[in-house]
């Protein structure tokens, strides 16, 4: 159950409408990678967690709840970038036509004008904010990653926090208005500190690689094809030590010779690598009871509640 | 600012998992009338009351915040339908293939045959809600409407609790768990509820119809064009006094002679109607200058702040 | 079946070409509440209707066929309103390159200099309507609204008219052309016009409220939950007799409190309604078979045929 | 400005409910290569034939209002084919749960059975079409090739035919009901009867090939790059002449080589043809002055107007 | 398996950066008619051939991977135009505020000024090609034709090719850069190459109209429903004899009367044509027995492997 | 420029026909995280690359065209699954309707019937891969990630290799045939492959945390806000050290008193913390120049060219 307070949790201030500068911040509002995407991903993600992992969903309701929050303090901004476009629209027998306005005369002119770069700031929602980013392509729930595996869900948060963070690097270099830059300021520092949560909460659950049971056959998972031909790099990605799996890079030259001389890899034995599939049956097996049991014991039969009130 | 607390507005249950129902059930999730088209619609349509309109400002608050919970809530519901299907796929090594699951033996491949459905219950998020509809369409914000204009939201509202009271009345009638039934129709009561809230609220600004400013020339309000052959039909739409403007329905039985004889209707005089050129300009002088001046008078000219804080 | 005639139903002018309105007017062609949404809306809510309800079935043909036409309008005056812009652009070995176009010298080269705020104008179909928005978002089947229960649909119809008179309120705004301005009043008067038509014929079925069977519980919906903190306000929405039902509202000023206390709302009584579960369940009852006869006497059972030909 | 009647094209029957074939159906209806893609894309090709070439005009808009016909032939099969589902829906008290329905006991229950392979035909529009593929994608204008070049759409057109034709194909081996086979029969050869007025109308504008304005350079039109190696094979579209400019082709099997001995195609000379970039000049010239002065001939300065109306 | 070089089958190269030209050729990028579409095409499409029809299949091969190179060139290409943004963009302490920019005094704002055309150039992947069109919509797989059937597909490609080259002569004339020009000059050229690759592949395939196996009802092929009225035109796609079929056109000046006359089109007898029922269901006979034969002998029962491998 | 060879990286196989699974598997080929995703999720990343780090841009190539290799092994994989589908639906004469094909009395109905889970196997492309997810969506361009920002799409990478990795565990049980296990084991273990080759090559750019320029305010960035009440969890996502900035975390226990008594959070001052605005703007001003300078001294002012060609 959600309250709201008319408090922001920042205080969102704008020096002077902008509506050229709202365009481009409906990218954080409606936006592949704005807060609403975020605010639903951590939400949705939530669900699965809510038996077998409190922990975990205490924390995903809490930054969620202050991503619904964050899209609040964007909206509320574009809405201050538009200024008066609303009421000026609302003024209908004063005529601001096309033509007049592109000459930018009044001032009045010049807004419409601005807000004319997203035209549904004038036809769709006249000086107010839309779901959409800021090409107008309407929000869309495939921006939202979840699996209900929760070491790949955090691994998504950490990339989408990632992806926030650079959006408003961006933002913060298209406008010169020192309020509208302290609120930006808040939301781009807030996507470090979420991703440094998601990142702690991931190392609490161990093993974490690969992402969930099946640990992968070490016949593969060490080759490195070289398929891009010339000027080609070597780097710790193809050569030295893997990062997780600790097993040796084998180089693939020559893909093609490789595939046909190994029956298309089926005949291909393991090298750089002290896993055998033996080992590896072993942990999946642990890992399939160990993890399914996690949530098996904590999912009732039936006559399932969600929650408990307590007076 | 949202606040979130884990006791959900009501105490959803599930007498036993059933992912079939799970699957249609979505549709009040993620579908084009679910509850997270009527959060963020309202949500949407607050910011441009915000300043002007503070009391419409914390009744659209009030409910979208509402909405948020009912989404909580049918995403609980959703989550306990699916029962263990989350645990039991992540049972990796125990095999469910599909062959076997079809013969349906066992419970557990009897339930993962059920999920099969929707096969993103099985491969997308095993066991968990996704934002989509029970056709597996992501939510998308074209669902949202939202003008900036009161007078048309608050109608565009109404029609939404309408489908969203009919959207439950037809997925009562695909379960017989009381317990999903109770909850079905705790949320189908609240739209009937919201309906009547939003209808309230336009009653108390007048006029409100027309929506808007603009009057509409009294030669083309009042025509009816019988444009479909055969089997025509008479009522109160095309005879009588309409139901607004109170002007005389004029039938036009011949449309392409109608249009032929008045150069395209531009030479057309209004009938059946004591609106007049003059009279509507009047109005519309009047109403141009009190709508835009509600809302300039609130939004100031520079250094805007959203919200004040009271310690 | 359908007809066609050459001649528009109004006389579409254009008083010169205007490709920075034609992108704008694209909301009235391929726009979320555009033209082509409203034919297609009323054509596809009159299939369920053309058995049980022939009256109904022949309003929305009418209105639906009226729609389609106005799209015609739309598109002729979009096409017009582009002017030159197909014939410049097969002009192909003239350069008329971008940075040329932008100092804008030439008459031609600000008409596609005025093109290019929407490059679909000049790389998709040059000169020449596109079925997009004004941003250019593709239309979708997604705008439409049908539930194949005619007191919804003809609510939404009524919301959806109104969203449509506002588009065309903000059209007439952002253009200075008399004779656009002529075809812009003309259909935004149509929209009032069918907003009272859908009205009228949605009075004629009673009761419609609430649209559907169920009636609802009395215990839930005269609820107002005060969700949004800070500034609260009352009105006819929160406190006195709800509109339809005629129910005492019942203000909860502290949801979580009320939630707790009455386990999830479980254990909460009716209050201020004299509506009861009795009452209502027999007029669910009577309703149910009112509701499903009409349409189920009007289903042949098999050999359907759709029509007959009179000769 | 377009008329309907309430007689069908063709005399659409059923022989008995078939919910599941109504879902494979909405191909037909609502999918890429329905009926309502192609009304939509001749209709929306029209526009920019209007003025300069009134006989493709009066083509296009004859074949654009078939189809809308088909539309609704389509439509009114669906409607039939789900039978008493909208009617049995409407019967809200008497239970037909999902657990009960999958044993199928009863008539009443198979039909909702069956109607639960598409979800939306319960809970979106009971018992009634709507404007989605067999998938339940929603129609979007996406599907819709309009480019104002008439020798481009027109080959877009007889494609779209060609793809509608299989389409029913397809259909047609799974139903068994006659009644229901005519009517795909019927619709099946109207597209092929479309796919050859369109080619006929091809015919009459010449050259057509290539289409457009600009020739193409003689050095890269008749070259075939070997890039699938491996069973390579050899046919008349890589030996021989080419079929539209009578070039000899060109099989480059050593694309890499090819490259970098003619500094990626630069120094390459034109090889097999007759064709020398100053006859393409000459021909390009003319035709750029002849189709732009056909076009623009035809559009008025200003004060234009869309028709005459004779009364 | 693919392989790729860095090497570009055509030598890209740009004169000086301009972001306004990169927007407009993203349309070549991700748009509908675009590189990726062609690729994606012809490589879906050929699954179905690599069985049965080995030698189409290594047409489609490889010319969908000759177009995954074109991609590769637009892509460098855009990237090359939208030069230095990148860099600058993460000069993140320098300010380009939007206000100063649109006065445009220096070359760094000048150059940002003009990526605002599209803001994705600044705010989603600054400096950087995006799989969208010119209006930003995202790339979508409803693009894509592919039918499993060589006859139709063929005639989809010859469609798409037109397509795609009236958008590179659409391009070429927005642009006054002499190597921009060569590479849109290389690109458009190919276009015309493959329409003519695949109009000779159809003819290899006999008979191949209607495509198919059914070969459509006499009574209804050359029946011309003159639907929209006024300014009526004769052309061959109306008198005379059809294209494929040479049946004589039947000109049906009042559709409805026929229809009416007809009982729906049922009681028509064939007119204007030799073909009869009796020979047509021969040939589909024996079509039928030859199409699904070629398919299904080439297909394995079961242990299905894709390829050999020859060391 | 890309090459294609007609052998399999992996020797693809299956045991008999299954298009149910068929049906799941289109998750990997045109699912939101399938091989095309991965593939042109990495091509477009390498654009902004290709001048300024050849290494990566040489890395993201080869592992980009690896992925349209696994692309092809998943079509080939689902068009074997598919066996007979494809050549039965050609044999268009013998009737295997719906009604009958339910009973599944014959191999070949029930090969249909299974066809029948996803209707477009048997009327879009019959027996032949899809661009779509299991449920019927297009592959849509907004499931590709890319910022022209590195250190940002190194962690999209990872985060979308760990969800495909779990997609392919997902379907490993969802079949028993054991061949098709090979391939999709092989599959999975690449992702796990990728997932390092990322990770290795985030690590060579230092600093890479956070992501970009901008270091964020030492005030906001180890706040923790307790949104969502009860079962409060505490972890070392909010207590103890930051992950990365090595910071105290600040639980804020009562958010709304904590905003409102810092005037909005504008009055806070850092704590738990040693970073100070003066050292990280000094940071930020050395990293603004390192970064841009890395990118523009790659890009040339005018006369581009992508590639040298060596003979």
């Amino acid at each position: 159950m959600f309250y709201h307070v008319k408090d922001l949790q920042f205080n969102a201030r704008v020096s002077r409408p902008d509506p050229r500068f709202a365009r481009v911040m409906l990218e954080a509002f409606g936006g592949a990678n704005g807060e609403l995407k975020s605010a639903l991903q951590y939400f949705v993600q939530a669900f699965s967690c809510h038996n077998p992992f409190p922990d975990k969903y205490d924390m995903l309701m809490d930054i969620a709840t202050e991503e619904f929050g964050h899209l609040e303090i964007v909206g509320a901004t574009i809405q201050m970038l538009l200024g008066k476009v609303n009421g000026e629209m609302k003024d209908a027998l004063e005529d601001t036509p096309l033509h007049t306005m592109m000459s930018g005369k009044s001032a009045k002119e010049e807004l419409i004008h601005q807000a004319f770069t997203n035209p549904q700031f004038l036809v769709g929602a006249p000086g107010s904010p839309a779901l959409t980013d800021s090409n107008g392509n309407p929000w869309c729930a495939t921006y939202v990653s979840a699996t209900a595996e929760l070491t790949v869900d955090l691994r998504s948060n950490m990339a989408g926090e990632a992806r926030a963070k650079i959006g408003y690097e961006n933002l913060l270099q298209l406008t010169d208005d020192p309020l509208v830059k302290e609120t930006l300021g808040f939301l781009m520092a807030r996507e470090v500190t979420h991703y440094q949560q998601f990142e702690a909460a991931l190392a609490t659950i161990q093993p974490n690689f690969p992402p969930g049971v099946f640990q992968t056959s070490p016949r593969y998972s060490n080759l490195y094809f070289d398929l891009s031909k010339g000027e080609d790099a070597r780097g710790p990605w193809n050569e030295g030590e893997s990062t997780q799996l600790k097993e040796q890079w084998q180089y693939i030259e020559k893909p093609l010779e490789e595939v046909r001389s190994t029956n298309g890899l089926l005949d291909r034995k393991p090298e750089g690598t002290d896993r055998s599939e033996k080992n590896i049956a072993k942990k999946e097996a642990h890992l399939s009871k160990e993890r399914s049991g996690q949530v098996l014991s904590a999912t009732p039969e039936e006559k399932a509640s969600w929650c408990k009130y307590h007076q």
